[in-house]
């Protein structure tokens, strides 16, 4: 008999293995100190789970499965192989209204599309995705970029960029620009920019009958003078027409800053009003992260979806998530001949007293995770109890808050919910008093 | 819409997963101190890589996905999902020539069988196998039972039996009852007696057109007069006429003693004459592993499979291995409440100077092993040379040898291959060399 592997599909023989385990237990860690927890989800789901969240060229690539019995014997199917782990996330959601909010949660694992096969693309990979779902907040957003950019330095990635942009702006661009009805074209042919080139773009815009116009609109908004985040932001609030505007520009603003109190590289983050992201369901924030010096597209992107889950149930709940590239950065570490170091719950609890703190709160948990604890940041300023018994639930022994007077006194108030015990400490000694203590108990 | 997960699917909530994962890196290393190596295959073969290969009964439980294009919408099928682990490593190794012999494999991955869906049971499962393909040494069927051993033992299961059989003597009972052509009638049945009991086993036999006086004969081999190793087997050597039955003993015998050799208790071998195990392409010893006052069947089982390989190309290639029964595992773990703490190449080469020194060289291995090393045990006596090849081959810093001066020093000859130093030093010392110096530089 003759002996092939499936179309599209590849062994990871153990010299390749050794490299992918390295980088999936290296961003596990990374998860996990970021307070996020693993979810898996079943390889298939019902059809009518998947179909209509992918847009039409994503229906299109969902491996269908026979049904079994007589409707299998017509051609009938019932089932089909996931096609990323974010609709998955939000059916999960969905089905489990116990789940405490907000549910942070990370996935390693493959999903599977019926893509025509070439050079680095393939019918099954695997996906990298750390998800926030049950928060709005801004810090949440930057949460993510954090994760990124934490992630890309744990693989020993230092010269990177993660390029963010906004939803509305892209939607309000379609209105500017007198194609409000048309938004889908025309963000579907800017995401092809990196491609195919603006005169690509412009080719595909004219074909779709956008007019020479209409075209060069686009491109006054899309190209500003300056590459300064605060100069391409303040061009495109004075470029672009619509009522969400000017709250995008701020939250992306806000984003940015959040990041960069989490430790994120000022150099790294970048406004990017081309970034267009492929999928129809974000609604906020789109981010894509690439390499300086890698010719192979993105490593890794995400964004805001407050809609998906409301589609599976009557629930409305927000959501942001980033995916990692993880196929293309093990492509990319291998080339390099790059070798990385051998890897759970939360070591410490950051709450968040008022709005006021948000900084003061990301600094510290930015602190916390370079020292190698896993620490749980509180997204949204809820009752300071509540806080606290969200620590205890997530099984984290010590708790960290920054307010007026631990400001004042250049300290963060530690308290160990074991002993009950409470003081105000030097940032450094709390590391220290939960690296000593902090032992997962599990 | 209605929100379901797909029939006989779950998802693995992070309290779940806690477990879950916990379970899997302590496996991981289990296997890693074992020297086995990972592999990752797809989710989904061509079809007729799996087809013809579990059976009439498996060939109805597999899973298959809808052609691409005009095919499928004709309700043509090209692949289907995996059914277990064992079929696509076959194929790896008929596909892959290069690869290093002894091929020591473990993976831990989903497989997808469209079963119908009962308590415990889901068409989604995790399983967990190691195999060593190309090598026909009962070193290998016994460092498969010390894998299981250690995995239970890792996990904190202390009252557990590995039930050991060999198929020949069930080719060798059905010829001795004069069913030779009904062996594998004979096989399942004698596989339900867990299930339905010795009654039960003997009406399906009945009902299958055996005559009174076979399924009499049938189990007065199969009720030796003691439970004791040696008792049984010779009970099965006099009851059983066959050309391979006097090997087949002897090799039971000895897989036994280097099992025990391993470091496998003495107490855990238990030599079982109904183990059939359901599958086809068993071909030497098969086993099973349950614990003790737990009422859920095995917990795991495999055997020698030397035909598989061949089935895939020109080259036979023999075969032994394992699968843990890890959701069943993590099931009864879960249920007793328990917990495990948290988790790569090897450490230490131990080489087989000839057949005599096996044992040596096992309880050597079993130290290592017991001491936290990653130990590689050499598995047949090839010329030195070969062995200290592939002892760098693999990455292993270090080679153990215990010859006949060896044995008279009471030492062991660890050689550093970094630079070329060896040295006689007692078993100890020589551990707490490989232990300080055998940093895996990946």
């Amino acid at each position: 008999m003759s002996v092939h592997l499936a179309k599209g599909t590849r062994d990871h023989l153990p010299d390749a293995m050794r490299l992918r385990l390295a980088v999936f237990d290296t961003l596990r860690r990374v998860f996990e100190e970021h307070g996020f927890h693993a979810l898996q989800t079943p390889a298939f789901e019902r059809i009518d789970t998947l179909m209509g969240k992918y847009g039409d060229e994503g229906n299109k690539l969902i491996f269908k499965i026979l049904k079994r019995g007589k409707g299998g014997e017509r051609g009938e199917c019932d089932q089909a192989l996931r096609y990323d782990l974010t609709v998955p996330l939000a059916r999960v959601v969905a089905m489990n209204p116990q789940l405490r909010m907000p549910f942070k949660r990370w996935q390693i694992a493959p999903v599977w599309r019926a893509d025509r096969p070439a050079r680095g693309r393939f019918r099954e990979f695997v996906q990298c995705d750390c998800d926030i779902v049950g928060s709005s907040s801004a810090l949440a957003d930057a949460e993510c970029l954090s994760v990124a950019s934490t992630s890309l330095q744990a693989l020993g990635f230092t010269d990177y960029r993660l390029r963010i942009n906004h939803r509305v702006l892209l939607a309000a661009l379609a209105a500017t620009v007198g194609a409000a009805d048309r938004e889908t074209e025309l963000l579907v042919a800017i995401d092809k920019l990196d491609k195919i080139g603006r005169d690509g773009v412009s080719k595909e815009l004219l074909g779709r009958g956008f007019t020479q116009a209409q075209v060069e609109a686009v491109w006054r908004v899309l190209a500003p003078p300056s590459t300064g985040r605060d100069e391409v932001l303040a061009h495109l609030e004075a470029q672009i027409n619509g009522d969400g505007v000017a709250a995008a520009v701020a939250r992306l603003k806000e984003v940015v800053e959040l990041a960069r109190a989490l430790g994120v590289p000022d150099e790294a983050l970048v406004i990017d009003p081309t970034l267009a992201r492929g999928l129809d369901y974000y609604t906020g924030i789109v981010y894509e992260f690439t390499l300086d010096g890698v010719d192979m597209g993105s490593v890794g992107g995400g964004g805001r979806y407050d809609g998906l889950v409301g589609m599976f149930g009557k629930r409305q709940v927000p959501a942001v998530g980033l995916s990692l590239g993880v196929e293309r950065l093990i492509l990319i570490l291998s080339e390099q001949g790059r070798s990385l170091p051998g890897v759970g719950g939360v070591d410490v609890t950051v709450t968040l007293v008022d709005e006021a703190h948000r900084v003061h709160a990301a600094r510290t948990a930015a602190a916390m995770r370079g020292a190698g604890l896993r620490a749980e940041l509180i997204l949204d300023p809820t009752k300071l109890g509540k806080q606290f018994k969200h620590a205890n639930a997530i099984g984290s022994r010590f708790v960290a808050t920054i307010g007026p007077s631990e400001v004042a006194a250049g300290g963060v108030a530690l308290k160990d919910l074991s002993t009950g015990e409470q003081e105000i400490l030097p940032l450094d000694e709390a590391i220290a008093r939960v690296h000593s203590g902090g032992i997962d108990p599990r």
